[in-house]
């Protein structure tokens, strides 16, 4: 694709330079490109006095060669005039007539001159396979005329979500009834997360349904996630469905966490399949510890990247149980130059505090919980 | 827009409950919708029985009240039956026969039960105007039916490079030229920033083109930026040209930051006007500093969006001067889980260094410079 395009995109290829950046010696300063040895001793006291040769024009060869005592002005970026090694910062000068300048201080041979392949050495290595592409990486590969790259496709996650109390969002519920969410939540996290979302739509309670839409699912995405129904009887179809769709199926059922204990992993001939559980927090939680790492991977992702985190000082205390990892909603607010995370309570059927919070407190797996003052673990929400 | 599309959009308007969520009473469990006081006293030894009227269907109307000594079967996000006032976990029943169950602990009156409102109450502060709409966002207007919003249009930032030596990447460069960059790199950090870049093209070191090419910036986008050439006489035309175009014109000139020092800011009859130092590293830096900021105000934003941000221990010295604000790119490295920060020296005028690392160090106004073993803050480059 073309590279200006590719913003956020994923690397496909090792990128080595193919030639010098520069290409030629540029000056880093404004001043004149002299011969560093025609300075040497100079001072206030016993300037050196240079003849000006001309003037170096932006954008064009140095057409200009210094003789010995010779200097030719030029601009940052200007390219060095021939026999030139040096710049002479214009501060540094004096104008004595329209021909000739004096220097008050000596340059080194290359002071304030860019060499080539100062930058960027031809051959050397600018970016490797699987890279997020970051704006200076876009900046890196133009400048090397690298107009064109192969990128990773995104990953496409088909959602879907059962219960027959579900009804879509532009409709008014019924009694016994509740708008379907959890569909736009996971297609919010799955854009972020680079993937494209495609909503299969609800699903009702039963084998044949779901099954039906699990294969197009396996059809026409990469990744299926199923957000089950919270009921025990709906968690149970999603199993048997995963498990009749392919090999070797579920490989993970249930994990040391909450929310999002029922949590279902699996494999269905060399696809990721998942099933999350049916709450708001308990599917945001999920999603973001076990699904987008896999999109990261699919994605061609040479390593994760980075969940935003930081530490803050906890303002009460966060009941757990050992051998469970806890994840709590709080809010990050700094006083006093230091960073407070005030847990967000409720259940995890609730999806309000999920909007009151900025942060997910980790509790972890060994602790009993944490107390008040603890410094905690909190992820960006 | 819909709301369903509105992730990353600001939202233009306060958004309060207009119903109460959920509508119903709600089970959170597999179990017994009860009449609470029906259950007082029970125990292993001495169990309550209570008659099984009948199971609540999911996503119907509860058709079921109880009388005393009544219970019945409820899947979680079911709807309480009449007269329930709590659910029995499934766990702490047995079933006798077919129509009885043994019930061998208590609950209390809303045990189990999600009430109505309890989510969100009708008339209830769900999001302020200015809110950056996050996944969880989504979910919460679209689970209360607010299937459409009012946004903030996206702000759109006109792109300007001067300098002759600039060429457009596709092209090769001649001896003297070097491939324009920058207007790709700050059109990526518009876009990560929420904005819609135009990029309006290299335009040559003189008045008259430069005005045109500012002229269209104004007409066509809410700020206009140009990235100046490096040498002193590109940003003279600059600041004359801003000077020109309306009132008040610049307002600062120069800053103490480096890389970034010769920025310059304006106000242009009401829209705001940056010009931004040509070197890669100058220009990115000072994008973020001062054009994002003003895409998030002018976009609506409520708050400044965090930068990500983190703490880590600098690895080496990092000089600097007392009076000036310095930024340093570093490569992020955790070692025993401990974050270090090893500064990428480098000239502003590279880009390898900015690609090479992975984040960038600031070294206060205050301060001479930072030691190796100081903890430094550090922004996601």
């Amino acid at each position: 694709m073309p590279t200006r395009d590719a913003p956020g995109r994923v690397l496909a290829e090792d990128i080595v330079a193919p030639s010098d950046l520069p290409s030629f010696a540029r000056s880093a300063m404004d001043g004149y490109a002299v011969r560093a040895e025609d300075t040497y001793g100079a001072s206030e006291g016993l300037p050196a006095y240079l003849r000006v040769a001309g003037e170096i024009a932006m954008g064009s060869p140095a057409d200009i060669t210094l003789s010995p005592g010779e200097a030719a002005l030029i601009h940052t970026g200007g390219m060095l005039a021939g026999n030139a090694d040096a710049v002479v910062m214009v501060e540094n000068t004096r104008q004595v007539d329209s021909s000739t300048i004096e220097v008050v201080r000596p340059v080194a041979k290359g002071e304030n001159v860019l060499q080539i392949g100062e930058d960027m050495a031809k051959g050397e290595a600018l970016l490797r396979n699987g890279s997020l592409l970051r704006p200076q990486d876009i900046g890196g590969l133009l400048a090397l005329g690298i107009t064109e790259i192969p990128v990773f496709q995104r990953v496409k996650v088909a959602l879907i979500s059962t219960g027959d109390e579900l009804v879509p969002p532009e409709e008014e519920p019924k009694a016994g009834q509740i708008r379907n969410t959890n569909a736009y939540t996971l297609a919010s996290l799955a854009l972020r997360a680079g993937a494209i979302p495609i909503r299969l739509g609800i699903v009702r309670d039963n084998h044949e349904a779901l099954k039906e839409s699990a294969e197009r699912g396996m059809r026409e995405a990469d990744i299926v996630v199923i957000s089950a129904g919270s009921s025990v009887s709906t968690r149970d179809i999603t199993a048997e469905v995963i498990n009749s769709l392919g090999r070797p199926g579920i490989l993970v059922h249930g994990v040391s966490l909450k929310p999002g204990k029922p949590t279902i992993m699996a494999s269905v001939d060399g696809k990721p399949f998942f099933g999350l559980p049916g709450n708001p927090g308990s599917a945001m939680v999920t999603f973001e510890l076990f699904v987008a790492p896999c999109i990261y991977r699919l994605g061609g992702h040479r390593e994760l990247p980075q969940r935003y985190q930081t530490k803050a000082k906890l303002t009460r205390n966060i009941p757990s149980a050992p051998g469970r990892e806890d994840y709590v909603p709080v809010k990050l607010e700094e006083r006093d130059g230091e960073l407070y995370a005030e847990p967000v309570f409720g259940k995890s059927n609730l999806l309000f505090p999920l909007i009151k919070a900025n942060g997910i407190a980790q509790v972890p797996l060994d602790r009993g919980g944490l107390s008040a003052g603890e410094t905690v673990l909190v992820s960006m929400l």
